[in-house]
């Protein structure tokens, strides 16, 4: 069975709950909101299905709920952000926040975060610059879940990279993508259903390819070698390579330069030490608003209106599909598998908060 | 056959035949260096195998090679340069130089590019960047020769992504990439040797997966429909929606925001009108450099190190594989196919210049 809830009842759920365990009401609304939002745009597995695994961090002391980021050392087009081990969405809000303030003056503005934890979807943040027609760039390094091309080890991240580009009314490009060739949540969705796995997904204990879902998940649980490949799939044929190339570029710059944990480092030590790395650019500097967003919708018409491979209808734009289904959600509420509303009721009677109804 | 050349020479007899065709003797020089270096990192499908087109690009005015690129506008943080329709490489050299200086002063840098040509590596721009201690980001957009994911018409570029990190002695992490899961070069190989391609490289003129160069080859000559797929491939299954993602990507800073053509408009009017995006980045913004190139060290040595698939015996890091060919080839020689040696005899003929030797 499915249930849909009203995205701004399972907010206050979520920051109710955050509350109980001692985050303070601005950090748990911010949390909540931002958790909320991938549910929004139908990326679940960064929704509030990650709540279990927030208060789970928080009781262990991985994540500090009352932490707050402090600025490192910061000028006209730059900012560094020490975490605190405080919420990732905390210091990821902080971070981005300070970075489109600089920019909107200067131009131009970098940040990296360190000391922070998951932050949700990295397409949150680099859209925040949007609403002050700012191009934004937003990438994080995470659990490491992904082998190397060549390699059998979980050594890298799925590292997600998010552009965010204004663009005149109804049109959007959104890319916010894993470096990975599949999420995590899709091995366990084959796995459930007792599904094989197309080849150039992952690969098992000897760093061989393999259809089997069941025995990656296993591997990957007691480290036994194997897991998730990078975008491109197995070996070079394909390009592996590259995106295990972008993996590493994500955490060069998420953590190698902004002082966190990086590679199969992060989430190692008592703190995860999660480390992100923003980016906000005014189109200004180059051509005037209006030109800019008039190229951008002539490279969104000619992209959409090209012709369609056979049986194709529909060529899409980066963020397309997130915003039909965060329209559709805000209206009719969000889908939740009973599995996900399972827990929220799980949450609802541990902490004392009044569960939200199924529309 | 094969031959050997010496890699000064043939940067000199590169640049002779440049300058016969009117390009003053530093363009020429310039435009050489970066074309051979090339050859000495082993791409050769961007290295002087590229002279005829160039020749007939300035012979038919596509390319104006006396044409000195101006700054359009710039500040601390950003630069913008037109390349007035000269060399690539020209226009390439002389913002990336511009960038790194601004971003020596201000921390950071960004850089874009209109009105300029093919400029060869993506590499050669961001590694100018370590000379300088800085990280390099180097972007570009090109000939239309991929399909969009659901799509067939050829409307976005291979468009490449480079990114190049200070390092320690004896390190380095130098990622130069198409965003396409292949370049053409290796259509045309698998064409000359009437091999099938793997599936998943790219698609016929219905848009639908194909394991047939020759066919591929011919529709994209002809435009009749299909070409190369981005990285991930065919469809969604394996991400090559997100290979489209990280091509648009790239079009929309060094095509839409620069003031270029982009899309299937790069190439298209009398001039190519192509466009790049750089930006540099000093990393002492955030950390002491030693302590950056100790993080570096640690990363690549994480990698490096972590367990080998089975049959394989070592991980490589981007530039890697590229750096010791060029050790190897300013030893010996670059390698050079009889075809590609016979095409250089043609030049030498035509243009009065001595023929270098084969070593």
């Amino acid at each position: 069975m499915e249930h849909r809830v009203n995205y701004r009842e399972l907010e206050d759920f979520t920051a109710k709950v955050l509350q109980r365990l001692n985050t303070p009401e601005e950090y748990a609304q911010r949390t909540a909101e931002i958790l909320v939002s991938a549910d929004l745009r139908a990326i679940y597995s960064h929704g509030v299905a990650r709540m279990p695994r927030y208060v789970n961090a928080i009781k262990s002391g991985q994540i500090i709920p009352d932490a707050s980021p402090v600025i490192v050392s910061g000028g006209d087009s730059y900012i560094h952000v020490d975490g605190k081990d405080g919420l990732g969405q905390v210091a990821g809000y902080f971070g981005m926040k300070e970075t489109i303030e600089r920019a909107k003056k200067s131009g131009v503005c970098v940040c990296a975060v360190k000391n922070s934890n998951h932050y949700g979807i990295a397409g949150y943040y680099s859209m925040m610059a949007l609403k002050e027609n700012l191009i934004g760039f937003s990438v994080t390094n995470s659990a490491p879940l992904v082998v190397p091309t060549f390699g059998k080890d979980l050594i890298i991240g799925t590292n997600p990279i998010s552009l965010a580009v204004p663009c005149a009314e109804g049109d959007l490009f959104v890319l916010d993508m894993a470096t990975s060739v599949i999420p995590r949540g899709k091995l366990e969705v084959y796995d459930r259903e007792g599904k094989k796995m197309p080849e150039g997904w992952a690969v098992d204990e000897d760093g061989l390819t393999t259809t089997d879902p069941t025995r990656v998940l296993h591997n990957m649980i007691n480290r036994k070698g194997g897991g998730i490949l990078p975008l491109g799939g197995f070996g070079e044929l394909f390009g592996g390579h590259k995106g295990y190339g972008l993996s590493v570029f994500v955490d060069v710059l998420s953590g190698v330069l902004s002082g966190a944990d990086f590679a199969n480092k992060v989430y190692k030590a008592k703190h995860p030490n999660v480390g992100h790395f923003f980016f906000a650019l005014n189109p200004e500097l180059f051509l005037p608003l209006g030109e800019f967003k008039n190229r951008m919708h002539e490279l969104i018409t000619l992209l959409k209106t090209s012709s369609k491979a056979k049986g194709e209808n529909r060529i899409y734009i980066h963020g397309e599909k997130e915003n039909e289904a965060e329209i559709e959600q805000k209206k009719k509420g969000i889908k939740l598998t009973e599995k996900v509303f399972g827990t929220l009721e799980g949450l609802a009677k541990e902490f004392g908060v009044p569960m939200i109804k199924s529309l």
